[in-house]
């Protein structure tokens, strides 16, 4: 089964794939890797903003990672990668806290979930949850990735 | 000599590999790297906690540090990959940190001399360390890693 | 047109590659790929410190940004990779914030437009920027990279 059509079965619509905020490219592939850049949690064109501990919920948290897993896939079906991923290598996933908050890998599943929901085993990947200061635009999470993709 | 037996002669026992604390895995390998997930300090089974410049003195941190290079190569034992790395490539170095901390590289080096002392050159890496506003279970500390290993 | 002539043309001095603050190198090549190391703001041998949203201005945070990225080449014609550059792959950028400042990507820039300045089409890169809470020595920006180098 194709990507798309698994991303149909599962009632997964892709988000447009955002322009890079500045100076960068979305994706670079070399050496058998796909590099994604850091991706924001859009809904419905609006970042999703705010921080845990703080004014978000767990749930409004892992909600936004999964928006930006989601980002990561737009990203990737425009780059022209979507059906070519072999293996989720890596994610990087950056969350917006207090210096309380100590449940980022329950808000980074958010997005590990729905990689291992749309690509299966290859889907599973290694993944650092940090809790950080401050985001891009006041996002809750950005997730970054790594893939390995076939060579032409 | 094998990592083992290097292990043994300088006395150092690794801990039972972690489980991961949510949807990922503990290693990926791909194209002859291995990505090893963000690793924190357990000592005795417990997570040690704190944050840098507020209850924890350097010397704790740096103890910390370490306690996360060993559950990297513990993670690598599990994988069956102890034996097959080539060279430790990046370590990333989260230091749970006030706003007044700067004393990151220090801290790091708690992971980063263990790699040198098991791999001797092989051991010697990239890094980044950088100080984070909070990290999973209130971890001090975490560090994940690349490493090129012998493919088969 | 070499990598020197270009910097050259664009009238740009490397600094003095910085030795390594501490037990690590600033730049490992395994597997077609250059890991260099976390690079601080060094301007005239002085690390730029302070924060985003407290002391800095933004004007400043990108010129420390593109210090960081000076020093990402220097340390590349240090390890003879400079003209050895294929792709630049990624760039991590760790920007020293407050949590009220959400303008990292505009201080990630600062190293973003050096890269395709000097490297041209070579230099676009994917990319992470995000807001830390502290940097080592006090650094306003710590930056990373990976790069494609030819292989001998």
């Amino acid at each position: 089964m194709s990507i798309e059509d698994r991303l149909n079965e599962l009632g997964i619509a892709l988000p447009e794939a955002a322009a890079p905020v500045a100076s960068y490219l979305p994706v670079v592939v070399e050496g058998g890797f796909a590099h994604v850049s850091g991706q924001l949690p859009f809904v419905e064109g609006s970042v999703v903003t705010g921080r845990l501990g703080e004014n978000v919920t767990p749930d409004e948290g892992q909600a936004a990672a999964h928006a930006c897993g989601l980002m990561i896939l737009a990203q990737l079906k425009q780059a022209g990668l979507l059906e070519k991923v072999r293996r989720v290598v890596k994610l990087g996933v950056f969350v917006s806290s207090t210096p309380e908050f100590t449940g980022q890998p329950a808000i980074a599943n958010g997005a590990s979930d729905l990689m291992a929901e749309v690509f299966g085993d290859a889907g599973r990947h290694a993944r650092a949850a940090v809790g950080v200061a401050a985001l891009p635009l006041g996002a809750v999470v950005e997730v970054d990735a790594i893939l390995a993709v076939e060579m032409d």
